[in-house]
């Protein structure tokens, strides 16, 4: 056997790899989650990522790093609150950064349910019946109208005493009127976790403050600069910084752009689904934020996992936070 | 021929369907782009979107539509800036809404290009550079050094009337201070286009007036919810409103949220890299706002485009606003 | 509070809606993984995907389905091999169908392992060294040197009766001369699963069939329709059929393209990376093959986890198949 | 302006980067669809991508290229079709690969034009009206009944003089017996442009060859490796070769395989909507097949564009080959 087209062929063999071998879990004897998570870590694709993503965690904790934990609304819309909270609950998160839908979210769940909906509606019919889809899950109406009522008296006492407040501000003494263990605001203003919100306005509590002022007080406002101050500040004085970004937007850019001023975080999980080749924020991979000063440049203590999160959030916070 | 198995078909014919025939465009002649970009109605997928969404353009003008384009910032960090301020200079947009990135690197561009760059790159060297990659664009850092000093200058005169600014007057007085005809601020500024960008902390921006108020000025702030009442007032004004979202994220969210006031937007059309199946806002397709009365449940009127941006927005802008 | 844009609001309740409420895990006392998992049904967006293929695949096996597990290559060069292995050992699967490198892959394991790598390689200095990147795993060429004369033995034995033979022939006569308990091809031989594979060409299979054919018999070949049939009238003699695809492509397709014969499988589950709005087989969900009458029109029967395999299929298999 | 947090700004400069200016398209007097076109190479993402297609595709005509085209079978159910046909019309085409479904879809177009659908439909009853969903194209099942028909007359000839014969055969055979100019089978068989399909039982041609051996001869069959054969030693004697892969599968793998034994392709364009993180074939860049040596290492020669066909294809087509 031997011919020109075999030319082309090099055997390279695999001396120059000390990598560990791709192999999967054989369930021999059952199954033991804690192996079968192990295993991921040479399974490849993003499995391995998973399991990158775990061993990270766990020494952002070994390291005491100060944690930031960045959601996208979505994220509290769906189960994930739950787990949202139990990490604030248990003391694991330093600081939280997320979007303004998922403030009210979760103030609306304190007292009334999200329903388990599907993909596939009809969404004119829908908007009929007073229901709103978001993704799988049905929000009816009737929240916004609680939530409405809710957000009026309490900014009769957030306003009474200043009429310009923060984000931070609004996150911490709403919570503090919470009365649910499940609640990531209240864990949040229990436990003195900041909660960083940049575009307050961007959703129902926006809404309700355009009423309020209509109605009751033209005065009131929102201003962000004392904000963005505290989070740059937080950062610099930091020993170690580590964040874990579940989901993209404004939410992990404040993360990693504050990062900047201390010379990047020192360690990074994204779960994104986020299209890289969109030049977008939201797809960039942690290496982007490397040129820019904002990770690190240690490729040991940085990772993607390119999923969905609420099938793969739980698991990492199961395996580093959790089990021991 | 006849089996048990050819009863599980059904032979339905096309009797019912009074829908056009798939077909493409056939090179007979050399190639006519506005018969080619015409044939994209009937020959399916993709491009039947991007058909529909020039239709769904064109008669927005037609309708005499107040026109909301919504952009992401990596959006101005490409070339479609240019095609951007175009559409504004032309005065097809009657409102801007963005984030913070698409208003530094607009000011940069007015002095210094961003220069073509490539996807795979090592990171760790670049940042030794000083080099910033965002996606297959490089940005080196003394653009941002030039930025400093260049806001430095106009917060002095931004900040001496009123210590409390808004981020609309932010952009139409800095976009006011410059110089270059393919800038979006200043086409936004001279055109009298509001340009809202809620989380205008969230880069350099932020950053500069983080350092601007430790070094001159600790008093200076931004607000939010003047920008927020005049966008919401200005939909409930508008007979008619149609929006255009290049990229998703909170400019998009901002559009449809301040469209419910006044019962939905009347048009609609999104450009999309977003993952339906992750529940975000970002890949929620126009359905999914219809059943929260973001977007008026006529289904000839909204259409989604699911490709990256860069591809599609030219065309798109081509077709339906600089042709005839 | 009380003005003409909040007629725009519908106050819908939820007494119209019967569906469980979206919760997630509390994480209260450590980690129950059966209980986490079980979580995911109330989580929603893939989670709720993810508990409804579990439900799904369970139900399968009450009902005594016949299972058609259809895979593409990369599977079995990931460590879902070892899970695949699995679950025909146990005697969980009925007909495999995959694609041509899946075979060649799964025997140079038995011998020599892939070894764990990165996305990020100079492509060029690989090819100087002879090692083949397949994503974030590395082939050194050694293996192909290796498999090549392997397969030359093989073929001696394979072809010396008949010149003609099918792709199930080839798997089953080459999984039997192997010894690794971790083969898919091992255990299919044994456990008398037949392994279809239409394209084996494809892959190196087919590259040392030409070499075969130029050096030793030109006469040997490979013919495709008595496989076709025996694939067929195996779904028509079946009470009830289930179908597992993990990824997509050729293998997803001849599954639900045979089961037509049948009126369409009973239960099918797609875990997929693919993307629906290019009009492609591998994007399409189950529903667009129930209007093709390849998967019966039962809503609760089938589903589809938007999700890279390696994440979600070992938890699959685990809780479906080997736990209880 | 000077603290500690400033030393972690590196201000490179461009002295370093010789590359464009990014910069897009300005419309300034109307539209000039190619000039619109050439500034795509300055746009960035995506845009850049198609740029670089184009250019490649170029310089692969003006190397005299054996061109290798390969499509899924979905390019050929959409208005695509058209779009393959005039290339293989016009020279630029010498080799064709696809799947199973181009072909059936091809002849059935010849006929009966499938129907433009939509993407949300109700799939039961679809297929109560034996109407199949195709993405958003819609083809009734007597489509199909008329294919059989004149599948089975074919076959009489077809299988008359030899009883196993191999795809490209079928392809040639078959598409010399049509009537349509926009038939890609046909041009192909007019053009001796040989169509390879190693999966050629993988859609209705399969299940017609099934009932044809049922009811009318049993010994007919498809054998594969006359055409591995013919395709592997095309490439070897070609000077140069460049492929365009439109979508990916088995097509696409089928080009860069065979090109293997040439020491890889020297020119390759994809189009395709896959996701790299998967480690799947179809998500692998042209970078992965080069440390493989199915694409040759000069990185000016290949390119991907991370984009749905229907959108950017002809545009590809229009430019790179119908005009000047
Ligand atoms: N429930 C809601 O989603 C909701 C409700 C009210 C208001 N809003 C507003 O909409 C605006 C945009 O929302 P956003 O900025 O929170 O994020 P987003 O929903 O726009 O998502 C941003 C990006 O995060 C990633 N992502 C999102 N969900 C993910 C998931 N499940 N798994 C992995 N990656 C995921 C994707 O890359 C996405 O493009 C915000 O201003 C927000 O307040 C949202
Ligand atoms: N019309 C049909 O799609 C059809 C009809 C009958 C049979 N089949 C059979 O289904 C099987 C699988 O189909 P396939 O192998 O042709 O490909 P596929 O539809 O499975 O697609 C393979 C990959 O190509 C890429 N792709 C597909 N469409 C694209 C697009 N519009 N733009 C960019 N990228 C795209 C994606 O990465 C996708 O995962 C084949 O055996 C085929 O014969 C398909």
């Amino acid at each position: 056997m031997d011919d020109d087209s075999h030319e082309n062929v090099v055997p390279g063999s695999d001396e120059s790899l000390d990598t560990p071998d791709v192999h999967g879990y054989e369930f021999r004897d059952g199954v033991d989650f804690q192996e079968l998570l192990a295993s991921y870590a040479t399974t490849g694709f993003q499995a391995t990522a998973l399991a990158e993503a775990i061993d990270i965690a766990e020494r952002m904790q070994e390291a005491d790093a100060t944690t930031y934990l960045t959601c996208t609304s979505n994220i509290v819309s769906s189960g994930l609150r739950e787990v949202v909270a139990a990490l604030v609950r248990e003391g694991y998160v330093d600081v939280l950064i997320t979007t303004s839908g998922a403030l009210t979210e979760d103030v609306i769940k304190t007292q009334k349910p999200f329903k388990m909906g599907s993909w596939n509606a009809d969404e004119a019919a829908l908007r009929e019946q007073g229901i709103n889809r978001l993704g799988n899950i049905f929000v009816p109406s009737n929240r916004y109208v609680w939530l409405e009522e809710y957000l009026y008296d309490f900014f009769d006492d957030f306003f009474a005493e200043e009429k310009t407040r923060t984000p931070t501000a609004f996150a911490r003494e709403l919570g503090a009127t919470l009365d649910d263990e499940n609640s990531v605001l209240k864990q949040a203003s229990d436990n003195d976790v900041p909660v960083y919100c940049p575009a307050l306005t961007d959703a129902e509590v926006g809404n309700f403050l355009y009423y309020y002022r209509q109605s009751y007080d033209p005065d009131v406002d929102i201003a962000l600069l004392d904000d963005y101050e505290t989070l740059i500040e937080g950062g610099m004085d930091a020993d170690t910084t580590g964040l874990i970004a579940v989901g993209d937007g404004v939410p992990k850019h404040h993360a990693i752009m504050t990062n900047l001023f201390r010379g990047g975080a020192d360690y990074a999980v994204y779960i994104s689904t986020g299209m890289e080749g969109d030049g977008s924020l939201s797809g960039a991979p942690p290496t982007e934020a490397v040129s820019w000063g904002k990770i690190k440049a240690d490729e040991r203590n940085y990772t993607q996992i390119q999923a969905e999160a609420t099938l793969v959030f739980p698991l990492l916070v199961a395996s580093a936070f959790f089990e021991n």
